[in-house]
């Protein structure tokens, strides 16, 4: 089933780590490099190349660089001209187009669509069905749910491109767009279905439409406990590199004090 | 084209019923029952295996059991773990995760995406790019439409999950959010594009960002006739049981009559 | 990798003009009909056959018609039944359903789904995750953006079927929800996340939700240049018939005097 090598194509520019598994049906293209102990699962497309590709007869498909224990599950395509950091996983059918970085340990679920030229910090976790326009600026630990879209051009159609920007640790709940431009502090939660523009400091719950800061989400109350769930790195941290020695610890060690 | 036996692969511990017709490219994995006279188009995978598959030497891929009559167009991925009832139909592209339960006569759209560990009763009618959280509940001949999203995580990210539960005869209008641990009535109308918490009782119109409970569905007045179209199944019967006998009369034998 | 034959499976029903490049795994199905230097890339399904090809025996395939210089990406499936102009691209994973008709120069975005029983006129831009119900008319040089969802049954679940109406030029940013029968005029810009309902008059602005015309949209300017960008036509041409000789010129010539 998997990783029978039925009908898998493998480009011999493409440089393949050890212990690599590669699904059926699935095709590497030139100069993808892949890291030790990654699983490419069934049709996948890695490395496709750019649009030049099937007009210019000297096209160089770019670099692809893919870190140590991916998981890609079944059906990505991902563009030439990426890098991903370790760890990195999706779920089935993403699509993420060229010159987008990812640092470690990010997460994409299925369908979800990176429109290219985007930077991810390390740890994000991008649910089923997000859309990412180009020039969005992501930072560490954010979590994007299923539905939302990151806009760029503030009066379509224009030649402007000003992608949103989001600050460390902040939660874009469901099925919320964000206008082009819009910039995000650290520990926000953006509210489910709000249109938000703007720009918004550390802390800020916003939510509506149009979107508003309505308080500081250290003054949410939970209704069962009375207490915030906000800063949510004290409350959560599975699979997360605070897990075992708990967030105040691990901001020490890491450079986030100020967090 | 299709059915020519072309690249296809099933596992010798799937049991196909009598009749049952399989695409080109299609991989059936272990402990796959298909019911008799289904048909799985191109491309699709059924049982796919859980995340332990990949880590674990001693995995055993869980029961996916299809009823008779299934329609599974291409590209699906149905995950093991879940149980379909007979006649489910599914449109391309569909993602079902591990521990789904559906009754009979449920159809689902492309690209709808089931997250797992749900419930759906009866004749269940899901359209294109339908987003149902885990641990929801559905109810019979709820129909939900396009870009509909259930959520379950209260204040993200938690360990919390709690679904939403909705009532038979329902209908969730496009581009509707349903909040953490929303519980709506039997006979209820959510309009396009609202944002739904809380509870609502039985022949609830609920509308808005947030949502609000307008009115009682029964109250809905059509523009053209001056009459209400809600409770629907008096008016709408195409491919439902009540087609030829009427609703008042298949409400009698089958146990609705209060509904 | 693409184009080279692998597992392609070509219907001898099929007219395939010159120089036509078919990607692996492809299926073109009977009386499909390809214009010259087109490209179909890997893992599409062209003329996908309607439903009664599963049922009954003396199915025959109706025709699809694709112009010259079409460029569909990989994972596409259409349906049979449908005529697309010349220079018609598509993204990844896009489906359209029978009975659709597009002019020249359209283009659709990775996932849009098109339900079939569809109008387009030329140089319509769908971005990616749109959703076209049936019996929508959309006019010339109409762009859609993500996650727009064009609606039909105004009572769901119904007979009634009443698509929206597009004048040409008009824009649907992001996230909207047009109800069923909505008629936007000419050069009108939907905002992003709107629910629009009703008849809007040439060069509107609509906004929010529910949707209202919020102002002419040559009175919204831009806080740059402080003047408006809107008819868009003079301001962005990247791609259009009016880049070299400019928009008053070009309408001119084309037929487009009024607009
Ligand atoms: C932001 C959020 C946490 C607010 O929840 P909350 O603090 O429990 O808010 P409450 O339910 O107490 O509501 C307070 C008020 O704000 C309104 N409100 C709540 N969420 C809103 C939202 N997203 N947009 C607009 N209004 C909202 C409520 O209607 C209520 O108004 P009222 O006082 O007039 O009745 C919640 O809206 C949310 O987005 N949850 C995340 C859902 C999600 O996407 N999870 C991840 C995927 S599973
Ligand atoms: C719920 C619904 C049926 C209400 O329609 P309706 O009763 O005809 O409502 P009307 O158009 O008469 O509007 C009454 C008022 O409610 C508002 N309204 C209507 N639908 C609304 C919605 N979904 N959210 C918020 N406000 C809404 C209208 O703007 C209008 O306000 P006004 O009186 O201030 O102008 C409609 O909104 C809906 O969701 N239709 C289903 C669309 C759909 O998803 N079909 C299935 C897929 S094709
Ligand atoms: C329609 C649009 C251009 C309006 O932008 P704008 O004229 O710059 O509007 P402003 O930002 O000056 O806002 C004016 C007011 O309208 C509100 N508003 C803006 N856009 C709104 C929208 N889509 N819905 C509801 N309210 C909106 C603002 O909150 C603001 O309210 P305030 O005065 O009370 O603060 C913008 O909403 C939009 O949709 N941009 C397109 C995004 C997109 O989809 N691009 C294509 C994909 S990349």
């Amino acid at each position: 089933m998997k990783f029978n090598n039925r009908n898998v194509s493998i480009s011999d520019k493409a440089k393949i780590g050890k212990n690599v598994k590669i699904g059926d049906n699935t095709v590497i293209y030139d100069n993808v490099i892949i890291g030790d102990n990654s699983i490419i699962s069934n049709d996948c497309i890695i490395g496709e190349p750019l649009n030049d590709y099937y007009f210019k007869d000297d096209y160089v498909n770019p670099e692809t660089i893919i870190g140590e224990n991916a998981l890609i599950r079944s059906h990505t395509i991902l563009y030439a001209g990426s890098r991903f950091g370790n760890n990195f996983s999706t779920g089935h059918r993403v699509t993420i187009r060229e010159n987008s970085v990812f640092g470690n340990n990010c997460r994409l679920g299925t369908v979800t669509d990176i429109q290219g030229h985007v930077t991810f910090g390390n740890n994000c976790w991008l649910h089923s069905n997000v859309h990412i326009g180009q020039k969005s600026t992501i930072g560490n630990f954010v979590f994007i749910y299923p539905y939302v879209v990151f806009t760029n051009d503030p009066t379509p159609p224009s030649d402007v491109c000003i992608g949103a920007t989001i600050g460390d640790f902040s939660q874009i709940a469901v099925g919320t767009v964000l206008l082009p431009g819009t910039v995000i502090g650290k520990h926000c939660l953006v509210g489910a279905q709000s249109l938000v523009g703007g720009n918004y400091e550390d802390y800020s719950l916003i939510l509506g439409n149009p979107g508003r800061k309505i308080k500081d989400v250290r003054e949410m109350k939970s209704r069962e406990t009375g207490k915030s769930h906000y800063p949510w790195p004290y409350n959560f941290s599975r699979g997360l590199p605070w897990e075992k020695e708990g967030f105040d610890e691990w901001k020490k060690e890491n450079g986030y004090e100020n967090d």
